[in-house]
């Protein structure tokens, strides 16, 4: 019997297959991160993922309808972490998903370097934090703000832990963009597959999806935009076939 | 009277004002060349605009269109910095636009460093070039490889022309964006728009706009992409109304 907090409820993936824990005050899971983990290759039948910035573990339950791959998340907050220890019971998928209550600046001390097929990350995506982001709620502050990892660790740390031609994939805001791939290009992991989310058709893109190969070849590819909504704000059929399926 | 080679023929840019001499054993614009010339951010009433790789002067003389700022268009080969010439004198722009025969790698030397509000670029595309290419057509070869000029050429001239807080627009291939971001970078050319043309909209980027500001601020946009052909092979109104305006 797995234990709900009294802010808890228990919510579905897009799918609706998979329950995960979430909390209005604490965290729930954005499109990003449904996104991220729809974009980035898997291994299908066997291999090693990490995801670091795991929050309540949303991308590693999603990475288990696409994978048979020992799925390790790594969450610095604990209360984002027991939920997603307790997801993952829900789901009986405590044997493929292992969770870890840590910081993922040391994550390389406490899992094995070069090992895994595929890292992704969700990373904060601000650079700074005021004192009001920070009293009003700190959840939010340190899963939105560059508090605890900023993009520089996220890579270091990606780079650390991939396998040799291992996979790095990452969702941030698009205005980061040069930022990714410097940080990307530092650490030796060369991006190769670049996927812009607009809201609209006639917007600028307001999600990023970037996937790096540890010392890859260069050269990147920009993959179709997806757009979430028509211009009469009803879902596009490219999104839904992304997010629903 | 400005003089017709054999092998050359007048043609028109797509708004069908103004004339360009064209011949398709030596050089004819591209779809690319006008998208640059579209997508780049320019001084309206004066100032100074340089294109480098310049060919038979499609940029600057579509630049003529939107802006009433002199033009330098530079050229390293002969055939084609004249039908530059020739064609400014056919549309009697030859007050606002200087063509130079010269090589952009020693412009800084000829041209005044830190001057200009723009600089523009549709450079070779291709890093490597076979004897079969060069045999072939020079021309051709010279246009599309990097043989006289790599694209860290281009961003080192394309810096030391740009006045403070200047403009720099290219039109390359999306399989290159990290070596120009790299590359930007290193030359203190701070990425800020970057906007895709997809053949299709399920396929991937073939052209990659992008534009730095000199010393500019981090932060990046990605502008709405742009398709080119509707699934039935015919235009789609966005590609019209950049295209032919």
């Amino acid at each position: 019997m797995v234990k709900i907090e009294q802010d808890e409820r228990i919510d579905y993936l897009p799918k609706e297959k998979i329950k995960i824990i979430q909390s209005p005050n604490v965290f729930s899971f954005s499109m990003d991160a449904v996104f991220l983990a729809k974009f980035c290759y898997v291994p299908i039948q066997k291999g090693q993922i990490v995801d670091l910035c795991t929050g309540n573990g949303v991308i590693p339950l999603l990475l288990s309808e696409r994978s048979k791959a020992q799925i390790t998340g790594v969450e610095i907050q604990q209360r984002l972490f027991s939920m997603a220890v307790r997801s993952s019971l829900l789901n009986n998928l405590d044997e493929q998903l292992t969770f870890i209550h840590g910081d993922i600046k040391d994550a390389p001390t406490y899992l094995e370097k070069g090992k895994y097929d595929l890292i992704t990350c969700n990373p904060p995506y601000f650079k700074t934090v005021t004192e009001k982001d920070l009293n009003e709620n700190q959840h939010f502050a340190i899963a939105r703000h560059e508090i605890y990892c900023g993009l520089d660790d996220v890579l270091r740390v990606c780079s650390a832990l991939a396998k040799e031609r291992g996979k790095v994939a990452l969702v941030h805001r698009p205005d980061r963009l040069i930022d990714i791939i410097t940080s990307m290009k530092e650490h030796h992991v060369e991006p190769k597959r670049i996927q812009l989310i607009h809201p609209k058709k006639n917007r600028e893109a307001n999600i990023l999806l970037i996937e790096g190969i540890k010392n890859g070849k260069p050269g990147v590819k920009v993959l179709p935009p997806i757009f979430v909504y028509h211009e009469d704000d009803t879902y596009t059929e490219e999104f839904k076939d992304i997010y629903f399926s």
